[in-house]
């Protein structure tokens, strides 16, 4: 199962709007755990989980070959499938401390599944700002975006994640490896400009939009939150339920809104 | 500092081949300090670190406004530059235990920079595998592996991971929203059939390819690396180091190849 359908997509195209469903990757915390204890919580796309547990501790050096690995199941007690046991060889040593730097701190709860999932979500407030933008305005930030990247141009290498005031100026521009770490410091500069909460601007990423993306949009009071490319399922349900207007395949006089349409004037 | 020049990199395009140098986005570990305590260790392009450390703290629920940061300076006695101090205001509290969910155990090291990397470089040994593969093989590698995408097809928000036998064929294909996923999901199939070391088999991504997938390849001891997208600086050294052949820029009939050319046939 890898993919969900999402209730409702607000489908803009070549000048014209459409309700439809649409289908997105699924997103879903998994807890892997050996000898009882949780080594790591990812984000993932559900099927074989088996498999992505054996292949994590074949590249964490703790299991050279099949036979170190006596069985891999699911929890029986986490109806959700987002946990899974792996029974290792009594003779494989584990270095418990060196693992554990996976493991996010909220994994202390016993089940995986919906309880990781709200802690993770963390305790910012949905956002209700009244901000709302012109679909025209929009549709030109990617261009305006690429445009001014210098170094993907060069490499090819690099995400970049920009924020625009309501007006339709991009004021922040940042490139990185990681598409968390742009988007840390388009809002550190929010930050460190003293514009918390930035409740009338529109943050834009080249890449698809994660779970995690969404929350730290959220942390920055961002109510506008637009990709060039797809959103995950837990993407579109957290900004669904924390007041946060989605746009995904935000390119080529294109768009789909997730959630809170409202926010898009077309 | 966002562009390091690769020494060398062998350019096949339309059926002739150069050799070249070539611009990469770089990457380097950066741990972030607070009161004297490594919350994080974050693998990043230089450049903009004060806001990436604030906005990973707004982020992460620490700060809320700018008044909460007073100072974030880089550490002087690490010349690399791969250390930043944030200093907050004293009454802003901070929950040690949830934040160190990111720091790496390695990170326990007084210096980040070259440290911290060869300590995340972990502990496998080289590859030294003769496998040699024809350059118009793995051309075709790429429309294998998305005719194959089932998901992808029908969302765009996966990304995927191939691992190919000596003879060009495709023996699995894991998609998944974290790259690192899709990649742990093949080397675990392989590890799970008993394949181990993967000496002479190709691991292909969609897309771009970080050091943290060719420490994964190492451990699953796979000799050549292929990418859709660019390499990091980081990848490419480590790739380099440890006999592992990086091909980046695979599709449409051409193809960089960044290290250990020799098990690419022309």
């Amino acid at each position: 199962m890898t993919l969900a359908i999402t209730p409702q997509v607000l489908r803009y195209q070549a000048g014209s709007i459409s309700s439809d469903v649409d289908e997105l990757a699924i997103e879903e915390p998994l807890e892997i755990r050996v000898r009882g204890r949780a080594i790591s919580i990812t984000m993932r796309t559900p099927g074989d989980d088996p498999e992505l547990a054996a292949g994590f501790l074949l590249s964490e050096g703790v299991v050279r070959s099949r036979s170190d690995l006596l069985k891999i199941e699911p929890c029986d007690r986490n109806p959700d499938g987002n946990l899974i046991n792996v029974l290792l060889a009594p003779e494989v040593a584990v270095d418990f401390a060196k693992l554990t730097r996976h493991v996010f701190a909220s994994s202390s709860c016993g089940l995986c599944g919906k309880a990781t999932i709200d802690a993770l979500r963390g305790t910012f407030a949905p956002i209700d700002s009244p901000l709302a933008v012109d679909a025209s305005m929009l549709l030109k930030f990617p261009g305006t975006m690429r445009a001014a990247q210098k170094t993907f141009a060069r490499t090819g290498g690099l995400h970049a994640a920009a924020l625009f005031d309501a007006g339709g100026a991009m004021i922040a521009l940042r490139e990185d490896v990681g598409r968390h770490n742009a988007v840390d410091k388009v809002l550190g500069f929010g930050l460190m400009h003293d514009m918390i909460p930035l409740s009338s601007h529109v943050l834009l990423v080249s890449g698809r939009l994660s779970f995690e993306i969404m929350q730290k949009a959220l942390a920055g009071r961002v109510p506008i939150v637009a990709a060039v490319s797809a959103p995950s399922s837990l993407a579109v349900e957290f900004a669904e339920e924390n007041g946060q207007t989605l746009v995904g395949f935000l390119r080529d006089q294109r768009m789909n809104v997730y959630s809170h349409a409202h926010r898009i004037q077309f």
